[in-house]
């Protein structure tokens, strides 16, 4: 038994480099990264984390403070999966989704740093260890770029050692995202991974057409092309115009996710440990989508994910997010040949920096 | 245009006078009451609430702080859809469901109360005004309580003026559960309305079983039997046995309550306005319900809800909670012959006894 003592919380309000804009949040001035670090009797301990685009971070940190925190203290850290549920059912009148699972999955990716600190395992190996790397593509907030600005990230991402790129769309004339697909296509010539985005912007009928419009610029899948919740909306748009569709940075619960595999026709599954449910959540996810024969890939916070898509039988693509969490830990994501090369250290694989975050934190906003 | 200039949230954890216990929650000592406060440049305000268990009620509370107050002060509150509306969008990536619809909600109902008070009109008015009252249930959160104790409180739910009552099932053996609806049913006699409620503990198949069982009781509707995401086990619990579904008080988005109406086969539903977007949610989902020739009911705050459920063409049951915020008002639910009344005053009739409040807050919990 490692009893637990102790599950403390900290908020860092981060500012990006420049404003960053997709279809439907706005501009982003700074992301937020809330930590969870749990603490054993025996003096051990583990830290996890989520992160948001700026907003609910301090519900996310009050949850954890007042209704996680109190229920996990006294119990075996041992028992991740069954904590995980436990959690679960401890806030489920005011769960299921949203806050809930984002504070949950910090709290739980602690456990697996726990978990892996204590077998001496890493998380790659833990969580299936199929490979020790896998593929990556750099993902883009880039709708309010010019398009100069838009070709240079492009040439930019292409330098940095990758070879595959997203970029946002959702313009106010679709003529203006074909536009920019065809001149980023350009740019990464016929054989890169070209995917885009529309952050559910568009409705059913817009992105049929709009799909369609992007097919003739070989894109590998288009991202949320409309709101989450319309799974069979997904459905019509995939059945109607054979474009391979992606998405799951908004799905937060195991039943949103069989919802999504049962009728969103889906080509390639999104999870992000920061909101489904931690690694538990996640790795759920990839069982399913094994069942499902689709490939796994990730959302957000590359330095983690990195290990859970390597893991995989059927891992996908490693989305490098434009938020650079781990620019503020000790090994920021490493790339060799196009390819993001796993930890090999117990636990998660992912320390902070917490100094450069607390002189980053901007207490203001 | 009337400018909003703050929005305050507060927060009491306000005790039980005994331990209640249902299927899934545990122990309820006290429940949350968290307020939001909005006020106008023009010196008016309205007050909205929404409550919780016991959990969950500090990340409301900071959601409404940190996200909602910032984003509401300076615009125009009379325009009560669009910017339910808007705050939905501007917390969508922590939202969609769980604390984000909390959070609304409390606004929500706050700008209805400004709307009410500026117009002159009450809110069964506002609603839709198809009656001035509605019938009336009483639930009891009681399935630790001995079979003794059990009768006596539906005895005394008779004696207070109710002719429905509603007890918790969900005990370890389905022979308990069926043993104490025989007996409620004893007291009611025959033609007085009895419900019971298993809060989602069952799996489909138990709750097959139990529905069968129940049936010989004259239950009027089966709530919650299996867990809210499963809307198609709800379909095959009601298709294979007959028996009246309901459901709604874990439904927090518009689109969860069509998947309900469209897979889950219910016979009522039961939105809580505190929960599902605030009024502007409830009244969508009312609508939804008239297409659907489903009665619409409530879940808790019966005070706010009387006005709501008498107000629509298809008004259903009001539930009359256990947990008694309406004694935290200046105007506890009034009945007459077994019909709730509502309140015929300008605004949501809902105010505050803020003295009574402040002593009552348990500030450890
Ligand atoms: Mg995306
Ligand atoms: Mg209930």
């Amino acid at each position: 038994m490692s009893k637990i003592t102790s599950a403390e919380a900290r908020l860092f309000n981060l500012p990006l480099a420049e404003v960053l804009v997709d279809a439907k949040h706005g501009d982003h001035t700074h992301f937020q990264l809330i930590t969870a670090t749990v603490r054993l009797a025996d003096g051990s301990e583990g830290t996890g984390y989520t992160y948001t685009g700026g907003r609910g971070g301090h519900a996310i940190l009050a949850m954890i403070e007042h209704d996680l925190a109190p229920f996990l203290t006294g119990r075996d850290a041992e028992d991740v999966e069954g904590l995980h549920d436990a959690m679960q059912w401890h806030i489920h009148y005011v769960g299921r989704g949203g806050v809930a699972s984002f504070a949950i999955s910090a709290v739980d990716i602690a456990l697996w740093d726990i978990r892996g600190k204590q077998r001496g395992q890493s998380l790659v190996r833990m969580a299936g260890g199929a490979s020790d790397r896998c593929r990556a593509y750099c993902g883009g907030i880039d709708l309010n770029f010019p398009l100069p600005k838009l070709i240079r990230q492009t040439e930019g991402f292409l330098a940095a050692g990758f070879n595959g790129v997203k970029i946002k769309v959702g313009r106010p004339e679709l003529a203006e995202d074909l536009a920019r697909a065809k001149a980023v296509r350009e740019v990464l010539g016929p054989d890169r991974a070209f995917m885009v985005d529309a952050n559910y912007s568009m409705s059913v009928e817009r992105a049929i057409e709009a799909a369609r419009g992007f097919a003739e610029f070989g894109i590998l899948w288009f991202e949320e092309p409309t709101i989450p919740d319309d799974y069979k909306g997904y459905g019509r748009i995939a059945e109607e115009t054979g474009v391979p569709l992606a998405m799951g940075e908004n799905l937060h619960t195991i039943h949103e996710f069989e919802y999504a595999f049962a009728d969103a026709h889906l080509s390639y599954i999104q999870p992000d440990a920061s909101n489904c449910g931690g690694i538990t959540g996640w790795l759920r996810v990839a069982e399913q989508s094994l069942d499902h024969g689709i490939p796994a890939c990730s959302h957000g916070m590359q330095e983690l994910h990195v290990s859970l898509v390597s893991a995989r039988p059927n891992g996908g693509w490693l989305e490098v997010h434009s938020f650079p969490i781990d620019a503020y830990t000790t090994r920021p994501l490493v790339v060799e040949d196009h390819m993001a090369v796993a930890p090999d250290v117990p636990g998660i694989g992912v320390t902070f920096d917490w100094e450069k975050l607390a002189a980053a934190h901007d207490g203001r906003a």
